[in-house]
């Protein structure tokens, strides 16, 4: 951020008075602008004994596989939001969510929020961030081939509890491994 | 948004290739500025069968009550950013955190996060943003002089759960009542 997106000044990075750490605040109008974590909402859609998985068509991760998920937008609910992701990513319909996992990233600044769906037919489709969409059970599950840490720690959770028929509510995080550059 | 924060040139308001909804779009360097919700990460700090309450000293509802609570920062965690909110609030060490409630306000973009933590010693102070803080017992909780709904809400549910001692995760939404204002 290198302009005031209020009056188009530049900004300069500083502490506000009373706060305790650097903002970008306006030369001109000091209008302070606050970065904070986004949320991704997402959804394992299962069918039966399977659930669907996108095989992303966009980086990052182009190739590999991934649950549906993305960016929570203003005006909805963390619900509606991985509905509608599982509506574009998979074009496929979900109800009966639960909520599952509140995962932080803190060093990419987001917060998965991740729900247990069922898919309300078997109909499901390529969106346009997709370049296939697939039910798989567990033994045919791409593991070595999954886009991201958050999708590999909600697959392990859930086809753990599915033993068990016993689903609580996960928060933890996902913290950078040191010796990893990105 | 008036302004490009990458160039400094004007936005305009259109619907990006690709996308479905109108996003800020730099009319020069053609960055789209997303805007998403945030999260507001607090806590019902516990002590014995007691619970601690703030009182505003800041706007919106300056001396209302409320629970400790406020805007996640990049970086940290949902229960670090709830910690913190408590520290910096009530001066207060919360511990033992368990999340209670996922609070979507879909009107004003955000999503609360709500746990219940245990404070660490009857320690507690006004931080900067409040003027009193104190320890509640269920009657003397100040049902009409409660900051905001999803305050109410929080603590509805709470001394509802403390008679089975069974404490489930909410994942509610607050909607604006049509005919309010504000």
């Amino acid at each position: 951020m290198f302009y005031c997106s209020k009056c188009g000044a530049r900004v300069t990075e500083k502490i506000p008075a009373g706060d305790d750490r650097p903002r970008h605040v306006c030369v001109a109008c000091q209008t302070v602008h606050y970065q904070n974590p986004k949320i991704v909402a997402g959804c394992i859609p299962v069918w039966e004994n399977r659930l669907l998985l996108c095989q992303r068509a966009i980086e990052p991760r182009q190739g590999l596989w991934t649950l549906p998920a993305g960016f929570m937008e203003n005006g909805e609910s963390t619900e509606q939001a991985a509905v509608r992701e599982t509506l574009e990513e998979a074009r496929a319909e979900v109800g009966e969510l639960s909520l599952y996992g509140v995962f932080s990233i803190p060093h990419i600044n987001q917060v998965y929020m991740m729900f247990r769906g069922r898919l309300q037919a078997r109909k499901f489709a390529p969106g346009r961030e997709s370049l296939e969409v697939k039910l798989f059970e567990e033994h045919q599950i791409p593991w070595e081939e999954l886009a991201f840490p958050v999708v590999r720690l909600t697959l392990e959770r859930y086809f753990r509890d599915i033993r068990t028929n016993h689903f609580p509510v996960y928060v933890e995080n996902i913290i950078r491994h040191p010796a990893r550059k990105v």
